[in-house]
């Protein structure tokens, strides 16, 4: 029988790392997405298992806590455990290892269950069995709470939603976000320091072809708020620690 | 002892497809670098022992074939191997087989190792040991060959470089090159048609910062010629045919 933890392997791979031939955190992001997705399909809550209800799961907050970023050609584990389950969410926890049985990281993430036509949220406990998998396994950082955008925040930059940024669920993909965010500071930056807090809520979606704007603002030392807007309607919002 | 071939397996995840739920054209690529990685450190060749000796391999040209893209929830399995070593470059080939055991592509790419000082062309020829892990096995299709800007083409898309663009060589990523390629195509041509040939020459490296343009041609029917230019140099071509 399977256990309610998932343990997933993943290789930071040179040619895929960034400048500091250090992983990303759209990467790290990418391998969240990757673990979740095989551990919800192993235990039967996976994208076919859901598809076959008319259902799809959507991403709809994440903390994301890192104390560094592994090096390339090192593999890191990735735990993953479902941590609570209720109508509107299933939290989901994920623990960070280096290949040195060192934790790096850990990140907390909320998930609602929509109805594929009308994109409405269904009941997650509607989900037989899927609260016979929660685990009591410890996660020692804060819940992905609800992130006001900051007021007076500036215009950063803009994109148009193309093909490569769009998902099976044709919107933005969860993990495009926060690539387009994380290009918005300079270079400079990540040469002096790392993004140790990531925090994002998904707002709506970002749609194909439609222009999205990102406003910053420093709201206090290394931290920053950013929001993600199409014509003035609030798509994502997130809060960076720099460190 | 490690044969000469080798086969490492993909899982084409649901949340990392594009929105027809199938693989894209950047992450088979990334799938590509992947495998190359690997294939290369598990014999002695991959990045790290590369940087041992002042040396980085970068992708000069690469041709993929496809008849398909695999659907998401799939496993792929990619067979890669060294068809060639010249002092200039090394040949390196792929072949995709989907999770019933059948191919669906063949691609194949050239290398070249440069010095991470003065970024030029080392002897391949050097790396002691490397022709000893030639192998003669088939791939139907040609060499990735030089292929030719086309003329009077029209400005389609430009964008800045930017964090996760870049890479450890600290240029545009290989994936990332053909990302912004792809994306200057509508939605509505992934809805009718594949993009079942893909021919690119790496020509010299995009920039941090700097801004890039890419130009497009449809130079015979579904065929079309795309390049990426800086103050109007040359930085890449490709050839890309849809069905």
């Amino acid at each position: 029988m399977l256990g309610n933890i998932g343990t997933y392997t993943y290789t930071i791979d040179a040619y895929l790392t960034d400048f500091r031939g250090k992983a990303t955190l759209p990467m790290i992001g990418g391998f969240m997405l990757q673990a979740a997705t095989r551990h919800a399909e192993e235990r039967g809550f996976g994208y076919s298992c859901m598809v076959s209800k008319q259902r799809v799961w959507v991403l709809t907050r994440m903390n994301i806590q890192l104390s560094g970023y592994p090096d390339n050609d090192t593999q890191i584990k990735l735990h993953t455990w479902v941590s609570d389950v209720n109508k509107l969410f299933t939290e989901r926890c994920f623990a960070f290892e280096d290949q040195n049985g060192n934790y790096f990281g850990y990140a907390r993430s909320l998930w609602a269950s929509i109805d594929i036509q009308t994109r409405r949220a269904t009941n997650v406990l509607e989900l037989e069995g899927m609260t016979d998998f929660i685990s009591d396994k410890e996660c020692p950082i804060d819940s992905a709470g609800k992130i006001v955008p900051a007021k007076d925040s500036e215009l950063a930059d803009s994109f148009i939603v193309k093909y490569s940024d769009i998902d099976i669920n044709k919107h933005l993909n969860s993990m495009k976000y926060i690539e387009h965010f994380v290009d918005i500071f300079p270079l400079e930056l990540y040469q002096k320091k790392e993004i140790k807090g990531f925090e994002i809520n998904y707002i709506t979606e970002g749609k194909y072809a439609s222009e999205l704007s990102i406003f910053k603002k420093e709201i206090s030392d290394n931290i920053y708020s950013l929001d993600m807007r199409h014509d003035d309607k609030a798509i994502c919002v997130a809060r960076v620690t720099w460190k």
